[in-house]
């Protein structure tokens, strides 16, 4: 099989050195806008060739599309007029307006919308890791809209990587994503911010961060390219959340200005229900 | 040396384990009001005896408060009654109060007041581990109210655990603390209850629950017993840093309910330069 990546960065990298681990693929084709990072993705070994968009598509028989949610959006539809049994797959964190761009399309059926839950704060060819999705979810959306060879190819490629299957509609995602992962990224900037804030003050405040510090403000490294358009596509269920956090928050502020603390006790120990799921 | 650990969890457990192993004592007495506690630590091999906090205090040259912020604030006065030339050390997560409750003591100067910056979310005995605290800070405050030799020995016990040593008062770490600790549990338990409440109509929330989710709520797994005193020690300094964080949130709400995306990537970039801290 031939596969063609476009977007060369964190997750295409890494899904060119599973792929090709897996032995699923004998040839992969790189497809970026950014030549350096065409010239990057060569050099690492990640992909065999590159090449523009046109000829990966037509040499392809599996497209994995691992580009902002945006660019996604902006090119799924080119990219499905020019296919004829190839599959076309996206790695998008958002679902809804990714499907909605291409409902209508003739091609539909050659599409499975699709999220590997992995992901870290870095970026570029360079940052793909070896065994990168393991163990971790990979949701497929709408799968009715998707051929059965599709969605057959691309279920294989998410084994490959030794991820678990979930599946549920576009919109589903959207809101479950923004509860585990998008507004994790913005407590995590919110956080960052309020700390650098104080710095500008108080230059030895980082002397102190420690562990606790590092893995709840990790995230705050993460590319705003990315999670712009993330945070855009997935706009009114990210604030439905982030009000939500914000009142949860309040319940803390309010606890501390009453000295509330058999409450806040309470608020902790429902917090620490948390083990349950992490383990 | 012999030394007396008051306080057999995670921080005391795992001084244990650094101490015997840097070779800095031939025998360590446990105390914990706590029996379970105590019958572990020895089935672990993290003390060699336990002993009341009377006898433990006696036969110690050096005595290590390792339990939450309040009850070391109840029990130091106390214990510094005990004492003639032995060094008194706790490793307090807040500084101020701890320091007022004793200064006007006849035996402050045995005193020295620590913070290492090392913790998991875990708690107990079992949770001890080696190697803890390697290459962390340990703060120490208001040294000159410590006598010179007290001062040394503390010193040479964070070296021993392979620690760097900072040095400030108590108000300074206190809000320090309060920024790069303190409210990223507060930001961490109220993520964890914003997810659990909305799992209560959804129970497959948690299917996607990914890396960055994990490293942003392992936080709330944390200890009320011991957070709760510590966030009431903090009132004052918690509260500002999280009015802070919370209209750092707002900012964040603000550009999504505008529509606002060239602030909220200046958000984000400002956020990304966090990376000039954490590697």
């Amino acid at each position: 099989m031939n596969i063609t990546i476009i977007g060369l960065g964190l997750i295409g990298g890494s899904m060119a050195i599973a792929l090709k681990a897996g032995k699923i693929c004998h040839h992969i084709t790189g497809v970026d806008s950014n030549t350096l990072h065409c010239e990057q993705a060569l050099q690492l070994g990640l992909v065999d060739e590159t090449a523009t968009l046109g000829a990966g598509i037509a040499i392809a028989d599996l497209i994995i599309i691992a580009i902002p949610v945006d660019k996604i959006s902006e090119i799924l539809p080119g990219v499905l007029d020019l296919v004829k049994m190839q599959v076309v797959m996206d790695v998008g964190s958002t679902k809804s307006v990714i499907c909605a761009q291409v409902t209508e399309h003739s091609n539909r059926k050659r599409f499975v919308a699709s999220h590997p839950m992995w992901g870290t704060e870095f970026s570029g060819p360079a940052a793909a890791v070896k065994a990168a999705f393991k163990n971790k979810a990979a949701v497929i959306c709408n799968k009715n809209e998707s051929a059965k060879d599709a969605l057959e190819m691309v279920e294989n490629v998410y084994r490959t990587l030794d991820m678990h299957l979930i599946y549920m509609n576009a919109e589903e995602h959207d809101v479950h994503a923004a509860y585990v992962s998008h507004v994790s990224h913005i407590t995590s900037f919110a956080l960052a911010n309020t700390v650098l804030a104080k710095e500008k003050e108080d230059d030895k405040i980082f002397e102190l961060a420690s562990g606790g510090f590092e893995s709840t403000v990790r995230l705050a490294k993460s590319n705003p390219l990315m999670w712009v358009p993330i945070l855009q596509q997935n706009r009114e269920n990210v604030l439905d959340v982030l009000n939500e956090h914000i009142s949860q928050l309040n319940k803390f502020k309010s606890c501390l200005e009453n000295e509330n603390y058999e409450y806040l006790t309470t608020l902790i120990q429902e917090a620490n229900t948390i083990r349950k799921i992490l383990k």
